[in-house]
């Protein structure tokens, strides 16, 4: 492609995505396609000789973007909602074109020093301690791995050589995320010895259970070795008490990982610090900027206290080399599994000045009192109860009925493709649960996803007969 | 950001790209940059109010850039030279302001679906097994982690409940990548238990080392689980024997991962097969897109025949919601530890589209030639000897002296910022390192490279005072 090519190339996809961003509620927010429909409208078998760049472009329109659920959706409030911001997109292309590989500090200086100066930002911004270590990873749940294996060789030194010996303990909520118990898996710790602790009337971890089952595996001659806590809870977003967790973790000498994937953002607005209570004592602390923070996926920051552990865990550079080392050039290869490492931070610089720390808490705070007012109307309405609090902007409400009758309302609200919402199962009942995040969601949408709640629920009352949508995929 | 402004900014970083694409060499290839150089010129605490887009775009130029080691220079011929192509941008443009997350196939249908097929085309254009089953990682380094961990779940069910057993056993070369080693320590095994096979003259694995040591270990009352193959090691491109190390896992049941991170691109081009021989027999292997198939980072392909067991590893949905979901909705979050999953494929699929087979294989092999040739020009220089065999793209050579002096003509080729090449220890020897890959290297840029080693050695030879470059970095 010549470079006049792809500026007009280049242009033509700018021109697209402007288009999309500035209204991307024209298309259904749920894909409107069957299982293998994509696959079975693209060839068997990739082209011998190369195509025309329009050719591509006109299918990227024609066949993938109807195969796509759109997360830039102002209905999108399903999962938690995300936002690609134009700073973060235009970092992103950037980096592409880039292409570089911050394995080591030397194989690209920019890569490593950037990360570290946008972490440093990101703790100053949400008040974490400044002599923190951070770096990026794709996921939440590759952080939360890096985490676990971390506390491993905190507690059992010996496991880098001799592999992980039996009987290390993590705990976690039973609300917690599927990736910690996914993480003990994956570095060989065992489901058996993951403890799920029962949660408190508003979902939260209950310290009397895990001081509890700590000293049921103390004295069954096992090793607590990780505590993962949860800031935001991925059903209810409920926060675990961590003073009490840290206070437990530090008598107990237990690694206290903090999952903060989603709440995370919530930091750099002071008013919502009281649920970061304790967070300066973890070990480790995972918040996601592709989540709630403007970043386009993927972009998850790892914290620790102890990058030391990490690097015992990971590094395989002799010691003898890294006293030679500069002290101010970190190779980030040493702190984890992924050898490979693209520059993510370049997006997050970009979506950090642009917003500047106010403008990121302003967005935020606004989701949080769409939330709040949804929330109160729920509470106004006799046929519904909210089914968990509401402390950020997650809504967690049921109609007073089966738990039929609220699959029914979600198919409905689904059904229409103006909104998407997602479920969860609390206290054994189904309930309906709307997390609003995308920047693209206003008032309005909000309102509107609540009324065809109700909506859904009338027609239940009115004994018409249910028709599933065709748009149904969740 | 308004529609018109962000038009206005993705001309303008379109029109950068293709500037910079157009010429990469206006800049050093190496960072001319200091360790904390670029730290201490941004701002100590992040922004309390958003900017311009056109400052941070001014210091994207004024700052990131000059710190910036330029993987698309055509000097570039360190570490595996990679290429970010104009389709392979525009595609990750795309995908980051589609912002789509692949967890579930439901999540977004295009994530998953594309995924499946663009992988499909690859196995057929590499003539991998069409059964086999793929997915996108971020890095060969979390492939093969995954690979180790299914290996560790086919040998010991119970591992996922129980946690890693002692004994069990990974074997792979001592010119083998250090990924391997790291995933046996990430997921429990460690590196006691990680054997380094001697290779032969041409840094091949030797079977009969193999062969031995799985005898040893097996009479020691220990379970080999799993070898890790290299087709392509990284100091020297070597290629272990596939079909002996394939008949050897077979008749001792043990899991075969191929790391074919950089060579695996080569098969698209039928006359270099002769490498692959035997990695349809594997259980697992990984190739890169993002090193030498014109893919940006990050695209690292992972195939086994096997994702029963990998899902036996990581799935976390309980059996009996599997049979009511449609056998064409893959759910990809239940085949490894990342839940999140960007829109990998799309890139990938640009790239095929754009270039084709023949487009890629084309370019491949000119890439294979100038090695070539570079290889009779060092074995004509008879103060100069090739340290291992070229069969690809890389080259290793040392001058006929001390490890001080090709050290020394190392630090001279990297010090004039026009050729980046690296080294290695081959025979307890040090020995220089070109890797070509880089799309833009053409023959005059590997000319100016051997030039620059011949002029290094002549400066030796004639007694010049040495003076390290103030540009070297490696």
């Amino acid at each position: 492609m010549t470079p006049e090519e792809f500026r007009r190339h280049g242009y033509q996809a700018i021109d697209w995505i402007a288009d999309y961003l500035a209204r991307p509620e024209r298309y259904p927010v749920l894909a409107q396609v069957k299982p293998g429909e994509l696959t079975d409208a693209l060839p068997a078998a990739g082209p011998e000789r190369g195509e025309p760049m329009d050719a591509i472009m006109a299918d990227f329109e024609r066949l993938i973007v109807p195969a796509v659920t759109h997360w830039n959706h102002p209905g999108f409030m399903a999962y938690f909602a995300i936002s690609a911001s134009e700073p973060g997109i235009l970092g992103e292309l950037l980096a592409a074109a880039l292409n570089l590989n911050g394995m080591l500090w030397k194989s690209s200086p920019a890569v490593t020093e950037l990360e570290q100066v946008t972490l440093r930002w990101l703790r100053q911004w949400t008040g974490l301690p400044e002599d923190w270590f951070g770096c990026i990873y794709d996921t939440a749940s590759v952080g939360s791995m890096h985490a676990i294996a971390a506390a491993r060789q905190a507690a059992d030194p010996q496991c880098r050589t001799r592999g992980a010996s039996q009987g290390l303990v993590v705990y976690t909520s039973e609300q917690a995320h599927s990736s910690i118990e996914k993480g003990a898996i994956a570095v060989g710790i065992g489901q058996d010895f993951v403890r799920k602790i029962p949660v408190d009337a508003e979902f939260r971890m209950r310290p009397d259970a895990l001081a509890a089952a700590i000293e049921r595996d103390l004295a069954a001659g096992l090793r607590p070795c990780c505590v993962c806590a949860t800031v935001g809870t991925t059903s209810t977003t409920s926060v675990d008490p961590v003073p009490e967790i840290a206070d437990l973790c530090q008598r107990h000498g237990i690694w206290l990982h903090v999952d903060a994937a989603y709440a995370g953002s919530l930091m750099v607005a002071p008013e919502f610090r009281w649920a970061f209570a304790g967070c300066d004592r973890a070990d480790s602390l995972v918040t996601n900027p592709h989540k709630w923070f403007m970043t386009p996926v993927d972009c998850s920051v790892f914290y620790t206290r102890r990058p030391d552990v990490l690097r015992a865990a990971f590094s395989l550079i002799p010691e003898y080399l890294t006293t030679a080392a500069d002290p101010r050039a970190v190779n980030l290869m040493d702190y984890g599994v992924p050898l490979g490492r693209r520059f993510r931070a370049l997006k997050l610089w970009f979506v950090m000045r642009s917003f500047g720390r106010e403008g990121i808490a302003n967005l935020l705070r606004g989701q949080v009192q769409l939330a709040q007012d949804l929330a109160r109307e729920v509470d106004a309405d006799a046929r519904f109860e909210r089914t968990a609090p509401t402390p950020f902007s997650v809504v967690c409400l049921r109609y007073k009925g089966t738990d039929e009758e609220n699959r029914r309302i979600q198919d409905h609200v689904n059904s229409t493709g103006e909104i998407f919402i997602s479920g969860t199962v609390l206290n054994g009942r189904f309930t309906l649960r709307l997390a609003i995040g995308n920047r693209a969601t206003k008032r309005e949408h909000v309102a509107r996803a609540w009324a065809l709640i109700r909506e859904g629920a009338e027609r239940l009352s009115e004994g018409i007969p249910w028709q599933s949508g065709g748009l149904l995929r969740l």
